[in-house]
């Protein structure tokens, strides 16, 4: 699990094309996480991006109150405890214990990453003002790392309820 | 060609998964059209959705003007027109005609359907507000469309430069 440095000004290359993430935070040294489909990217270098987080999670609450967290990219073989994840609160739960998941320390936030997942991006909140009203949070990616032993990851897709669509062939278009 | 009216609150099923959208605009009865990877849904219903449009388009321009466009959603067959439709600028070519693109009546929008696409979005700008600082507009969809001759369509996602995914797989995880 030797994680390595991803460059920032490629982050668009893991998110343009909408997996599912993992959202993880840490409040007073209590991690949480939770999985998340609605995101874009917003800005290439430095990497901005737009998430959409129900203002009833947890992770709301924290992420208004920390400014901070991870993006973490799930392949499909994570798919049943990504799917775990968004269907339960860390108001009640340890989701990390619960799910068996492993939390490592991140190098500028708080916020662990999700060793499991083969890609993760630390973030801070740059702007919070559209929370509120969209419950989007723009988030700047500080850091970003990625699993170099995970070959062409395939990522999940949400179609609707438990339907999500695995990544399928890549194709160039010139 | 005869679309079928689609729910309005099943819109989050056709762009959740983060596909390739291709933004009709139209402008003084001139129709155009640009080729977008960023976006996000934002609320369930009515359907809200964030989309990224470069301040050097037209479709920026004409999107902030009139305040409408249709969001087509293109299928892999068509991934070589969508991604010349990215790479040049209305301001200078007529690309329904170049490409070879048929544009339909939309029922409450000026801007024209893209008849090609198995579903077309109809959307009045809700908030431009964050335009100027992110290239961002909200959009509400307020008429879908889908082509029901067209089944299980394998959108296109966007990972780098001339490198695309296709849609693979659907999965169920309960």
């Amino acid at each position: 699990m030797a994680k390595k440095v991803f460059p920032l000004k490629k982050v668009y290359t893991l998110l343009g094309s909408g997996p599912v993430i993992m959202v993880s935070t840490s409040f007073k040294g209590k991690p949480n996480v939770m999985t998340v489909a609605w995101h874009t990217m917003i800005d290439f270098d430095p990497p901005l991006v737009g998430v959409v987080i129900g203002d009833q999670s947890r992770t709301f609450e924290v992420l208004k109150a920390t400014r901070e967290c991870v993006i973490n990219i799930p392949a499909v073989a994570l798919a049943k405890k990504a799917v775990a994840c968004g269907n339960c609160s860390g108001r009640k739960i340890d989701k990390f214990a619960k799910f068996g998941l492993t939390p490592l320390a991140a190098s500028r936030v708080a916020a662990p990453l999700v060793a499991e997942c083969f890609a993760n991006l630390e973030c801070k909140l740059k702007d919070g003002s559209m929370a509120k009203k969209y419950n989007l949070f723009i988030l700047e990616v500080v850091k970003a790392w990625i699993d170099p032993a995970k070959t062409l990851p395939k990522t999940i897709h949400h179609l609707s309820a438990d339907k999500f669509m695995v990544a399928g062939r890549t194709i160039s278009v010139g």
